[in-house]
């Protein structure tokens, strides 16, 4: 909900300092003449003959504050984007446009900026590639400052509903000695200025093994399982795709949880759907209207390679059974089933990391795992059972000559091992699925990608 | 507060998976028999004549639930720490240790537990660094998962300060190309496999330019408090320090936060103290004795310098105006005004960064900066006001010869700059001072430092 609720309606006092939030102006006025000191950047400025006025945003909310002075207190540094601090009386506007205005007694231009160098002009739409090229000014723009308050806003949700459901939130590393699930395209992290010492084996690293940076949290958190009933983590998480696509980042972020004593994939979508329906609940409060999430399908894999093979639609990928279901299939599928976010279960087990629970069903062998396909995006949740046999992972860890590396995750399952299963979320794309952005770069603050890591 | 509370009276049905929860029949039990299903882990077994006792806990309070059975459904798997569901009904305890226990009708064990391998042993008090030892095990100790338990509570607590005033929080980037503070230390960051076509200059960097991990999110908050009234960011930081103490690690959690429109330290003092104020009360909410934390004491550097010069104790490092303060002289400090929380101003100009404010004294130069000194670990906080004249700041960048790199800085100067300022608290010393933990390594899920990276 924006602008966010605040707490103590004492501080609409007159003060300076940081408690003073043009939001507060807006919603808690009223109806009479209250003094205040505002701050914030100026949106428009319009000189009449008696009066001036100016429209002042601080960035709390997206609505701006009517501000109205004696056109003697115009000055050449008022412009488009300076920052001023304003005192004066709060004031029930005259005009239909909007409740309150600022009449003002003083106005003071703390920070000038120059119309002919900042980058965005006034009343002019920028497109979301120009202001990208902005990197550090961004903020500034309406659109992007929405971003920012929706993220957060987001991101308070996602921790509330865990928190709720009596998930504890566990920190886990960025740095780690795995490789977790033998995905390439790590990045591995040394002192700088070291590089030469570590070239060679032998040598000796910062923390004596290789260190990367994490790409899921998953295998931590399943440690975290082993003593609690649900745990999650939600950080940022890294790829060294060398990809310049407007869905890859280096840098993103994930919500993954684990939850233990769990034994159906039932379970693991329940709170998947949960999860995405309450935090876009409180996300979209004021939008009742928006209904679409509150629908869904379930179809198994082999039930989505059966839909692919009988679409009359060329695939640039194989869709037969056993295949990745690519970007192309998952749009595709969610398409086919209504536009309405779908979960896809028991993928072939030859796909799934060594962690991921066997049906053992004949003769297609499958595992018990689920993605959330939702519009627009594809993929946002990916998640399953975990194996807890002790004696079947076993024999998939040495089949992929891994056992000795994860004996400490074997140990798991030795010492009062519970059937558990856990997924993970895409913060970005989810961002991008609810608000229809295309460009996974406009929904991350500092986006970073192959060839890119501004400021 | 723990437990957590849960918000939905009906969890106490009995169903299985994840929403299950020890705490729930511990506070709901309304002192009439009801059927449920519980999971956890044993913590105790005591076969008796016609009964078996347990203690079951699954990590959602440090309680664990009684379980009473009819030896009959003992089993030689049913050991410490083996995983268990159980049905059966939540009745009044005839005993006066416990007010509900649970009448086990069943008794299955899921995750057996060889009492021989597992590290831990029943009735045995390990030391914290036997513990440390199991990175993947500890979670099992009743110390460790209170640790836990109290880290989610004080991240939702940080959370929700900042969300209450308005604050919105920035996800700043992990990977970064500036070197913050012209701090060394730094983690340097390519894709594995890739370290010998980094080192001469002319050849790729995955980003272009070198990468390395963020030591502070400062400098991209103070970018947001261009367009924002407050933010804040909590996250993971990096120093390849190669140290080996107890104060230290290679990866730790910082809370820091930017203010707009405020000229003044006691501004950002205030948002220090009520951040650590409403954040223990929230975590001590049920330990209202605990008192110290509402004292503080407010000294210059100066007069700090004096009271070390003043003191009869011998200090391993020079105490002359102009060095900077050690550990050591913050703890005689503290100690020395009572032992209460303790904020430092005004230190040397010189000693601090290129974006601290300049209070242009004479003839001691100081700059507006503030350390927040608590009680057995130093320093927690440090914040400044930050230089927003652009003329002096453009000076003191040249003369470093950072004006160049530091071009994107200067512009948040240039269009709209407002007065503001900030502050990072360590999230790790934060619980140390609260909890009165001594090492470091004690108070993270998994630790990180020179020659260590275990999982």
């Amino acid at each position: 909900q924006f602008p966010p609720k605040m707490t103590d309606p004492n501080l609409t006092a007159c003060s300076s300092g940081p408690e003073v939030r043009i939001c507060i102006f807006l919603i808690r006025f009223e109806r009479k003449p209250f003094e205040v000191c505002g701050n914030g950047w100026v949106r428009s400025v319009r000189p009449q003959k008696e009066n001036l006025f100016l429209h002042v945003n601080d960035g709390s909310s997206l609505q701006s504050l009517q501000v109205v002075a004696s056109s003697e207190l115009n000055h050449r540094l008022l412009t488009f984007g300076s920052a001023v601090e304003i005192s004066g009386s709060l004031v029930t506007s005259p005009s239909r446009k909007q409740e309150v205005e600022l009449q003002a007694d003083q106005i003071d231009v703390v920070g000038e900026c120059n119309p002919v160098d900042f980058p965005f002009k006034i009343k002019k739409k920028h497109g979301l590639e120009y202001i990208r090229q902005f990197p550090h000014l961004r903020c500034r723009t309406n659109a992007f400052s929405s971003l920012l308050r929706i993220r957060s806003e987001a991101t308070a949700a996602i921790q509330q509903y865990f928190k709720e459901k009596g998930f504890i939130q566990v920190h886990t590393p960025v740095l780690t000695s795995n490789d977790c699930e033998g995905a390439g395209e790590l990045f591995q992290v040394e002192p700088a200025g070291q590089e030469k010492n570590q070239d060679e084996e032998g040598h000796q690293h910062f923390f004596s093994v290789p260190a990367y940076l994490t790409v899921s949290g998953q295998l931590h958190l399943e440690v975290m399982a082993g003593a609690f009933p649900g745990v999650y983590t939600f950080g940022p998480t890294f790829r060294a795709e060398n990809s310049q696509s407007r869905r890859h980042l280096a840098e993103f972020y994930m919500v993954e949880a684990e939850i233990s004593f769990t034994q159906s994939l039932e379970d693991l979508m329940k709170v998947m759907e949960d999860l995405f329906r309450s935090t876009t609940e409180h996300l979209l409060d004021q939008c009742p209207e928006d209904v679409a999430l509150y629908h869904k399908h379930v179809i198994t894999y082999t039930e989505a390679i059966n839909i692919l093979n009988s679409s009359s639609k060329k695939f640039a990928f194989k869709t037969d059974w056993g295949c990745d279901l690519q970007t192309e299939h998952e749009k595709y599928l969610v398409k086919h089933c209504g536009d309405f976010p779908l979960f896809v279960t028991d993928y072939p087990y030859a796909l799934k990391p060594f962690y991921a629970r066997d049906n053992q069903d004949q003769p297609l062998h499958t595992a018990a795992a689920v993605d959330l396909l939702v519009p627009g995006v594809g993929e946002m949740c990916g998640g399953s059972l975990r194996e807890d046999r002790l004696d079947l992972l076993k024999t998939r860890l040495a089949q992929a000559g891994l056992d000795e590396a994860y004996g400490w995750y074997l140990d798991l399952r030795r010492f009062g091992s519970v059937p558990h299963g856990g997924f993970g979320m895409g913060f970005e794309r989810y961002l991008q699925c609810v608000l229809g952005v295309d460009n996974i770069k406009d929904v991350i603050p500092f986006p970073r990608y192959s060839r890119s890591c501004l400021l």
